[in-house]
This record gives structure tokens, C-alpha cells and sequence, in this order.
């Protein structure tokens, strides 16, 4: 119990000294200096389908590309020697997740930028820009598969997402304190889109592209939120080349305490939680499992960080942290940890 | 016969004069200064449902939010008196269609801003970050409704977009002198997404979030590509309200010739085609009816202008014309063709 309490208090007090040093590392007022930016896909395969439409006007029989994921990226121009950041949504969402909060203020896409940091944003394989797949769909349509064949995709509801991400114990309480903007929750609710990660093929492609990426960045830190946050390990258990750090969000789960946890030696991970977890009956098993893996990981040599942000005075922040009220505060805190824990780039 | 003619002939040799013109309107060398950037949403509703979930971890009944429309903006610090761009993407493709080149250059969304335009790119509803609605897909998953009762969702084979994008005759021949960057398909492949716009509602939601977004912006230009060419025209015809010019670049169709012209009348309105369209029978008669939606509103006071780019001397451009190897070249022609028949930022 006592090795959590000391990372906390150590993160505490690094916290305490950082408005100096993220003052050193490029304004949020004024304009920004983007040296190069863009979009691209990374990963994806060719597959032949038969059952590609049901429409007169585009035939059923073809190849199409499924699996790729689509990555945006801002180069800043003072880009120094900091490594590259790789952003990674949750559930039900997509890579606007970090781009400007749903009451209007900066996402942590450009407030990393204007730290000095490379940043890659990007949608999960299969939601948002990465297509999905209609094929099992329209097999059914077509009548070659019964029912049974439909993929399975969600949506949940405000109601549902109301306790999920915590904005209170259930619809429509308020944790007091809650630091989500719930002001501009109607902006928020337009994020959600319909979730197909219960379809999607097995190793996860996100996973696989993800660390094609990494590769690609040669020294990423993948950055990863709720549903994702676990993808960073299994991207790491696959191959650990060009992943400089991992930080974790909320992970929907963690590594379990018995497994393998030879691909993390070494590495600098942050496991970061919000608020109110122990009051959430989703939650709270999820953080306890991650406590677990920070025990073992470290106990074989890993350099595991495991905090939880009212353990270190930070209060009221929801399963959304990123677009809480005090979110730049908290990208700058992240900025902290990656500079005293990863460092420069390679 | 001869009014497109005329009109070419005027494009051609304003067209000869741009360079100069565009040269005085920032660089696509070095840094890009940005005053602000960010995404947002604009329409949609909420709507409840009793099929939003197979999983027993997401209940099937509440509320979610459908038909808003996904916009990403980026605002140059230079930004003069130049109107605000709206880019609309088309069929079976997302707002990625502007960034990035698949052969990796610059896309319009970053020429525009560094020429000094605040550009806003947009997912079309139900695609991309724009989310879909999967609730009469699982109420055929739970029994409620029966298979008739599944969305339309198509996917474009490989080989149809081939020609629907008029690389080629049919796959897997090539147009003499394509300037589309084929070596690059495979990352082009990558962009095209499952297209539900068969399922959408009526009024179309683009449509209507176009109309909610040009409002905002107070004298947009809307320029649309391919499925989307027609919803400037259908937006005009809702509200002319904030639309300060409209650009369709190989519109699926135009209004009809017998149809009200009153939307249109003093509205710069551009019209634009690559090359090989007389040699597509998905794309000429297109092109026969935007010929005759030129005359007819042209007729009855509009300021129509309707250019086929092998007229005016540019050669082999697809129909991807945005990705094509000369698309700078073309940006900055609509650059001049913005300049002299919009002008400034209301």
C-alpha cells in the first residue's frame, strides 16, 4: 500500500515545480508555428468481398482496404529535442477527443504542440476516419448469412456514458466538484459515434498500427485513454521497438499482475486516474487491477508510476480528464512527467 | 455552345495572371503561422432508442445524438480580408479527401490557410467523425424489425472507384497523361470508408449543418466535391443566409434547368471538371446537366461559371483533381477565381 502513497507524494512534489518549466516551453496565447502537418494511414489489408452493396449503382464484387488507421499530426517549428506523442480515444469516440473540449478551449493535440512536441493524433482502426467494415452486414442484407452474422456495434447512451465517464454516480447526479464542463455536454454527446470494436479481427489492428507507428516515429510516447489504455502493453508485448513511454489514462483494464512483464522492463509508464473511482463499481476493480500490475511490473524491474490524481491534491476531475476544466493544467503535469521520466527525443 | 466556350476563354487568361497574384499570398515553404485552430460540431438532434446495444455492458435503451456534422478549422495568423473556405468531401470518402496527397504532399486544407483563407474541413453526417446511427441495424439483431429493415451501407470496390474516379476507362487501364499520383493508390485506398448516405434522413443533415455552418461564419464558400456537389445548391435553396460563393468541383449533379433559380441569381457560383469526361458514361451527362443548369441560371441573373479544365489548357486531371500531381497549381486557379469573383471577407 505504502509504494503508491510515495509515488504519489514524489509526483506531488515535481508537480508543485513545474508552471516554471512548462513557461519555458512555448505559449498557449498568440498564434503557433507549425513546422509541418498532415495526415496519413498506418497499417491496413487488402480484402475481396462479394457483398460490398446492395446498390444498382456500385457492384457487390471488389477489393477494399479495412483495418488501416488514420493518424494527424502537427510538427511544431521549435520542436526541440522532445520525443513524439501519440494520442489514442477511448470507446465510443474518436480522435476529436483531444482536439478542442466541448466548451470551446484548447485540446491537448495543440497544447503538446505548443510544449515543443511532435503529435500524433489518431481514430482507432475501424471508427471515425479508419473504415469500418459493411461486408458481414450486408451479407446479411443479401441473404447469404442469417442474423446471427450482423456485427456487433454499440452506441452508448448519454444515460449509460453519464456514470461511465463519471460525471456522477448515475444519470443525472453530479460528483460534487465535477470539473467536466457539463455547461457544453450537448457538444460532448455529438463526439460519441457508434463503437465496432467487438467486430474488429483479432490482434487488434490498432494495436498492430500502433506499433507500426512507433516504429515509424522511432521513440514514441503512446498516450492512450479508457478502452485504449491497455493497447500501449499489448502493442509493447508485440514488439517494443520505437516506443520511448507509455501513459495510460483511465485504462479499461491493465496487464494482468501474473503475466508476462518482460516487455516493460525499463520502460517509463504512467498510469494516471481521475477522480471518484473508489465510487464507481466499473472503475474501481480496473484501478485495483492496475495497482496490481505497477507492483509486479516493478517488481521485475519495471519503472511503473501509478497515480491518482486527488491522492496528489488534484481534485474533481472526471473519466474525460482531458476536457476538464483544469485540462491544460493537467497536459502541463503530463509534460512534467515526460520530461523527467522519458526525456529527449532519440 | 459557345458560353463555355467564352468562359473558359476568360478563366484561361485569368488564370495566365495568377501566379504573380498567388506569390503575394504566403508560402508553402517553411513554417505555417496559425491564429487558431480547433474542431466543433454544428446540427444534429438527439433521439431515443430502445437498440443501441447487443452487449450486456452497454444497455440498449436512452439517448444519443445523430446527424451533426464534424468541422475541423484552422485560422492563418495572416489572414487578411480573405472569406472563410468550407471543403466538403464526396461519396464513400471523409474529410481526409484535403489533407494530405497520398503521394504525401500538401493538401488544399493547408494551401488554402497558408494563402491566407480560414478553412474549414468537414466530415460529412454519418462518416468519419460524424457519427452513424447503428440503432436499425440492432433492432434487426434483436428481432425486432426484419432484414429488409437494414440500412443501406455500400462500400466502393477498388476497381469500381477506378473509374468512378476516371483513372482509367476501367481497371485497370489508365487516361493517357493521368495526373493522378498511382503509385500512391494503396494510400489512397486507405481513405475510402463505408458510405451511408443512402440511409441518412431527409433533408439531407449536411445539408442543413452546411446551411447552420455558413451562418456562423457569415460569407463562406462552400466548396463541394463529387456526391456532396449539389448541397451548396441545396443549401442555397433552404437559406441563402451566410453563403457567400459556391464552388462544385465535379458535382454528381447539378440543380435541374427547370428548377427555381432564384437562389442562385448574383450568387458567384464555380462549376469545375478534370479531364476524360466525355470519355466516362457515369460522368458526361453530369456534365451535360450542369451545362444546362449554367445556361438556364445564367438566363435568369446568376453569375454562373462553368470550366472543364482541358478547355483552359490543363490536362489530365481525374476526378480525385485535389490529389491530382498539379493540385497546387489548381488550388491557387481557384485561389484567383475566389479573389475576383467573391473578393473580400464580408
Amino acid at each position: 500500500m505504502s509504494k503508491p502513497w510515495i509515488a504519489g507524494l514524489a509526483a506531488l512534489l515535481a508537480a508543485a515545480s513545474l508552471p516554471a518549466l512548462a513557461q519555458t516551453t512555448g505559449s498557449l496565447d498568440g498564434p503557433v508555428s507549425i513546422a509541418r502537418q498532415g495526415s496519413f494511414f498506418v497499417g491496413g489489408r487488402s480484402v475481396r468481398s462479394d457483398t460490398l452493396s446492395t446498390l444498382p449503382a456500385y457492384g457487390p464484387n471488389g477489393t477494399i482496404a479495412v483495418d488501416q488507421m488514420y493518424v494527424r499530426y502537427q510538427v511544431p517549428a521549435e520542436a526541440g529535442s522532445r520525443p513524439p506523442l501519440v494520442l489514442i480515444h477511448g470507446c465510443c469516440l474518436t480522435g476529436k477527443t483531444w482536439e478542442t473540449t466541448p466548451d470551446g478551449r484548447m485540446g491537448w493535440d495543440e497544447v503538446f504542440v505548443r510544449r515543443g512536441f511532435p503529435t500524433y493524433v489518431v481514430d482507432q482502426a475501424w471508427r471515425g476516419r479508419s473504415a469500418g467494415n459493411p461486408t458481414t452486414m450486408n451479407a446479411v442484407r443479401m441473404g447469404r448469412t442469417g442474423v446471427d452474422g450482423l456485427p456487433t456495434v454499440f452506441h452508448a447512451s448519454q444515460e449509460d456514458a453519464w456514470a461511465i465517464f463519471r460525471f456522477g454516480r448515475q444519470h443525472p447526479e453530479v460528483f460534487p466538484g465535477m470539473q467536466f464542463p457539463l455547461e457544453a455536454q450537448a457538444e460532448f454527446w455529438r463526439q460519441m459515434v457508434p463503437d465496432w470494436n467487438f467486430s474488429t479481427p483479432s490482434p487488434n489492428p490498432t494495436v498492430v498500427a500502433m506499433g507500426e507507428l512507433s516504429r515509424q516515429l522511432n521513440g514514441a510516447v503512446l498516450i492512450s485513454h479508457s478502452q485504449s489504455g491497455i493497447y500501449p502493453f499489448q502493442t509493447a508485448a508485440m514488439n517494443r521497438a520505437g516506443i520511448a513511454g507509455i501513459v495510460s489514462i483511465e485504462p479499461g483494464a491493465c496487464p494482468a499482475a501474473d503475466s508476462d512483464m518482460t516487455p516493460y522492463r525499463d520502460m517509463p509508464i504512467l498510469i494516471l486516474w481521475g477522480d471518484y473511482v473508489q465510487e464507481s463499481p466499473r472503475w474501481a476493480p480496473r484501478l485495483q487491477m492496475c495497482r496490481d500490475f505497477t507492483r509486479a511490473a516493478n517488481a521485475a524491474g519495471g519503472r511503473v508510476e501509478h497515480v491518482v490524481l486527488p491522492e496528489i491534491g488534484i481534485r474533481g476531475n472526471s473519466h474525460m480528464l482531458m476536457q476538464d476544466r483544469n485540462s491544460i493544467e493537467l497536459a502541463d503535469w503530463l509534460v512534467g512527467w515526460i520530461g523527467r521520466n522519458v526525456g529527449e527525443r532519440r
